[in-house]
């Protein structure tokens, strides 16, 4: 894409998502479509308030919504699934059922091709993305994903490097996990990619050498939402008054696909890493700090996160500070999944290139940053978003 | 005090508790007198944070203590007291409790003088601080008030103007309340004030026409531990992140001295009141927030903190944070009061005057700034620490 | 009534409600059609378990339902305000709005008459309960409390002697609390009275001689739902192990009529006393036990409570137990108000007279009974109503 | 042992704890010693309670403490450190320290002789009880298993058929684990044993039939503290009101040796097979009750458990309760302990022989008993202990 394409808000912007008809895309659906015909506040959304709500952004009522998944079952109906686990009324899902089959007819069905090599199933994802483009007079496309979390890749020299991986494309092996295989087609086909779950997506080494050669910014990764998104907030209070952190131990209890997908330990033990950095980069040591994630199924789509931090103040003295978190993770997920498309979105209208750390303060392990602070990250969003347009 | 007076790190610096006897003094001066023989590691203390710990504030270590009480209870026995309830190890009592006798020899207890004017009073205070420099040969004597929280006093006109305030104190009405007293007679005497407590100490307007003419810094107020500081550390990620809290409910229960003080109606109301400025100032609406403050002797010296807070999400969700904190006043509020005097201090040297907006990161009720922010009132401390040498 | 009435369960039993239009009265009326009907299981409904199911008690989906209140808000509108609230599913109310449309119909509204005698009220209440057994053919008519909680009434010769109650009623003064009065009309028409509310209802000395004369029995006071309930479940395991309860702070956050009410510190100090007994009861000692109830109008029908359990155990080592509950209170009352209404009719039924300690399962402050541990209080209902048919 | 023997409360006991330097057995060490002096209150001590305390037990100040352990470190040193821990105060280590030296004289150390029998080791362990027997003049030994929590041991024909195991024991391989081979000894010793620990000791089908022969009584297992304590007195709560519980989760954080042990998983599962029972048992259901425990060393003596409960209640609505617990192991164990020793002791002198159902109100597993409600098993317990005189 070219310096001819429109400013980000008069352009066409669609997002693709990766797990379209799972419960944080839905959620973000029924959103975008609430808050098109002004059914809804935009409370949760980041890019609403000052400083961002008048950066230049694709208004959220005119993003285009398409995306891949492997089920079919009818976004409307998902949506009703989720109104009756609390995640929004009833009511709104019948007000925005039009737009949702509207969008329902934009998605396509990934089917495995027995056989095929993974140079194939790309190949396929970015034609799918070529033609959402098209067919909807799109300037641009940001693809956001929202795969379930699954284990990390076993090495592979294809990971590390971008010639070695299009070899190893054309063999027999599965070289690249599901969400890096999205990303190598998303990059080809030109658009920017959000990665929204632990990963790896573009992270893996080979493919930011393709986002590098092909221009075009990416964001991640796993969205901070709940506990992590407290531990961020916490923590540089207790570095800020010289209290020392001796333990922090978190559990977390959740049900729906998210607690279903995390009961296997490989997925968990990526989810509980994304999570580990945040408190010995703003404390500067490591306390103890363990990370349990239990699945409940009877939590549906809550989550209750318990955490307990030991500190010592003064003269040594222990004290404690306990939370409790009751969130949907879905409600607390989808406003970040919309602003990161707009912002995404924005920055590739302005030319922005490779990784993008100012949008850290989305992320449970930012991308090219180090600093995990709430406020710091806020600061850095907003100065970078202010010199976008 | 002149330009010829050494800097701070050189100077020799006095420190005059009010309520010198009380729990956080006494704990201030054990732990005081522990670093100077390098017992304990300074941990609760900000001023041992980079770009504190070097910015030229005397050592704490230096600090000559003294202070007025109306209690008489040595100060080794309070804190053998203080030990018993766990505030501190017994051992380090022990080991301190030949420093703590030289404190002794340095307070004055201050009593009655039944039909004496204000003003009479006034200048037996200002006798003791000027004693005090003189006879252990000091630079500077920054005085801190730690007394037993107060109703707020009824409307004077001598609250309001320092002449009218000179006539009421030759007067039979106890026009002044006791911390704004001991402020009038510290700035008499040239001595910067910290006030700890929510006062009203310095701040009552005659106050500060009086500290601006004798030139003198002075910094309040209301010490932020616990479930104040909590919340001004929490409050910006619900902002940042645009989700509506809508209602923060908070219980506190907390026994010793602050506990039976706040027992009084009167004082309570001032206590609830200072802590109740952070929320809006944060969040830019005012939400729900009864802050409930109850006795309960059988806490001892510690506190525990309940929240409740209510809060929206994206498509008007509902969700729920709680924490608790099991905190030891004392123990918080200590490093507290050695860092504010150390910078006081130095702010004098350095020949600041007036109210001190940078030292808000300390007070629930800071003066002269509307950011409860945790992290901006850190960087605005860090800033003017840096300008101070 | 005479042993010539048929047995509870074959009789036609009808449930006058004070505070009719009111969350819990709302909320049974509610739960009995649906019950009626089969559209829900009888979760919480404590006379399904084993014991009393099978105790011959009058079916629930066979009461007829009438009550008083002083507002006309349609029973329906009310269940759609409390369905917005949480407090059950709006299809629930769609189904069973015919049926509430016929108990409107049964509602008599309360009307203040200028200058008219308490006996004036009291005869006009009195006649509306027989014109209510007429008009439905019942065979009894059990009474329920449930207007909002008020301060105790000033003392008056009147509430503790009948005789003495008599003459007052015929004068000019309000000697009687709202909820004694309709009890004194309830005895007067030959019905028993369950008093839901903290009272005090039919427990003033004058009304039992009435009840006494009429040969009625009655049952009282204060539902015990939420943290009274945890504190009578959890006391007793303290009490078995010798562990001794230093402090047990509770505090409820809760919004709706009830919050509302007990914002008034009259309201609020009965509440309070009524709850006050369980502890030194069960425990043998009265250990610090503040209960500090907070209006929290965000809360809505919903209340959140937070309990901080300080005890000693071997060695006098100091532990912890903290507990929150986050209970719909009109969810958790109104099936015990059903209960109850089925139990005392059949006690009646049985010819039981006077209080019945029995049901002091039910209550906060059970009369006639000192033992408020959940356990023994469920034996000792069991047995009774074994002994009912 | 025959009837000769004087009543339990005249006679020599003697307790012989397998673990005896543990956190657990050096407390009811310090405990027993400090009892004996009148230094403390018998505070956690449940046979303090009127009913057990007049049961004809023997004397907590008169029991002759013995016991094994693989490691040597004296008595006092780890009561210093469990001081240190805040389980006790460290003026009571001080002045229990000779008692404790007398103490470390009787402990025999436990080594492994390479390539010796099971039969050979346990005959070195009944030899040492016979030797303490005789020494110290006792009437009775009872012993008490406070070895670390171990993984399950694997099935053999041994461990259900005493003659099975009389073969076996002979044998090279390693059929009993370690709490089964005390248990095997100390039956053959005449000594009654109580299987503080999730075992399995003497519930091996081979061994009751050993303790059947021998005519002994034995009780057991995993000693019922804190989490599993407060489950089995809120949950019959919730069955008492008909609410229905969907789901329990639970975590507990906790250091020391316990902690460190059940970071095996092995131990864990053993662990948490334990507590599983109580749920499922009181409720007559058996909801979704994860039980996650972490070791977290920086939690030394001290454990934190956790609990979410969500519930239904009236019309399907979902409510939650939450706990958590901040308790002393060591110290919620240690009275037990003693407990025990006394309840075996008399109840061994009164001729009772087998699983003892009645002491079930100690342990999470009771033999012989599916009552967990903590009211009822404490009915239980005071009426077998009225029965033993
Ligand atoms: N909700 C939050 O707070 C939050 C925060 C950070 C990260 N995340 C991550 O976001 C992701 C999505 O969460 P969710 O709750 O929506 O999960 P979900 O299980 O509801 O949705 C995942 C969707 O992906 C689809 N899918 C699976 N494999 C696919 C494939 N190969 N190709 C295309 N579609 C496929 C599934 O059919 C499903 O519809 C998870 O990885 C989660 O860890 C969520
Ligand atoms: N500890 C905290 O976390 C914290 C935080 C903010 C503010 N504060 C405030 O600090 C103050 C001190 O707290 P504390 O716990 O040390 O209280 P305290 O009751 O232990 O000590 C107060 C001392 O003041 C003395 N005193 C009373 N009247 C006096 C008078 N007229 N002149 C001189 N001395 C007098 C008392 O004898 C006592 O020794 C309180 O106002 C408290 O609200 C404490
Ligand atoms: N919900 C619980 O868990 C619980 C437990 C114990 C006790 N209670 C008590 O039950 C009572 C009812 O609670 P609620 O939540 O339904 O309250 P509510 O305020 O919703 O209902 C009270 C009703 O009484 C009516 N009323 C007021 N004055 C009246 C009068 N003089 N005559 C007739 N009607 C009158 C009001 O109009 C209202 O409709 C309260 O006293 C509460 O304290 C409730
Ligand atoms: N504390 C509680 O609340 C509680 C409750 C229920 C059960 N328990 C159980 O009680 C047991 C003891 O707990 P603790 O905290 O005292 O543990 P601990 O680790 O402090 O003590 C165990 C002791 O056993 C000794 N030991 C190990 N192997 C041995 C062997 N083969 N022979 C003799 N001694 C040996 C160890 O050296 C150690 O001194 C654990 O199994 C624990 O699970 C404790
Ligand atoms: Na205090
Ligand atoms: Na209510």
């Amino acid at each position: 894409m070219s310096g001819s394409v429109p400013t980000a808000a008069g352009a066409r912007t669609g997002v693709w998502f990766l797990g379209a008809r799972g419960s944080v895309a839905t959620t973000a659906a029924v959103g975008a479509l609430a808050l098109a015909d002004d059914l809804v506040a935009p409370t949760g959304l980041v890019t609403s308030l000052p400083g961002l709500a008048d950066a230049g952004l694709p208004g959220v009522g005119d993003l285009v919504l398409g995306g891949h998944d492997v089920t079919a079952t009818p976004l409307a109906k998902r949506a009703e699934q989720l109104a009756d686990g609390g995640v929004f009324p009833r009511a709104l899902v019948r007000a925005v059922t039009p737009g949702l089959e509207q969008v329902d007819g934009r998605l396509r069905q990934v089917v495995a091709h027995s056989g095929e090599s993974q140079r194939g199933c790309a190949a396929r994802i970015e034609a799918d993305l070529h033609a959402f483009r098209e067919d909807n007079g799109l300037d641009r496309v940001v693809v956001v994903d929202l795969l379930p979390t699954r284990p990390l890749p076993a090495p592979h020299p294809g990971l590390d490097d971008l010639d070695a991986l299009e070899v190893a494309l054309d063999g027999p092996d599965e070289v690249l996990p599901a969400s890096s295989l999205y990303s190598y087609a998303a990059f080809r086909a030109g658009c920017p990619v959000v990665e929204f779950t632990p990963g790896p997506g573009p992270r893996l080494p080979a493919l930011q050498q393709l986002a590098e050669q092909q221009g075009l910014p990416w964001a991640g990764s796993d969205g901070k939402t709940g506990e992590t998104l407290v531990k961020a907030a916490l923590a540089p209070m207790f570095a800020a008054r010289a209290l020392r952190v001796t333990s922090w131990a978190a559990m977390n209890i959740l049900g729906g696909g998210d607690g279903a997908a995390l009961a296997d330990p490989g997925a968990m033990a990526n989810k509980a890493q994304s999570k580990g950095r945040v408190l010995p980069e703003i404390l500067g040591y490591d306390p103890e700090a363990p990370v349990v994630i239990q699945n409940v199924a009877d939590m549906g789509d809550w989550k209750t996160a318990w955490d307990n931090i030991a500190f010592e103040g003064f003269l040594g003295t222990r004290m404690t500070m306990q939370f409790t978190w009751q969130g949907c993770d879905s409600t607390l997920a989808a406003p970040l999944v919309l602003d990161l498309a707009r912002l995404l979105a924005a920055a590739h209208a302005a030319g922005r290139t490779g990784p993008q750390p100012a949008l850290g303060f989305f992320f449970k392990d930012p991308v090219g940053t180090g600093d995990h602070r709430v406020s710091a990250q806020l600061d850095a969003l907003l100065e970078w978003a202010g010199g976008l347009r």
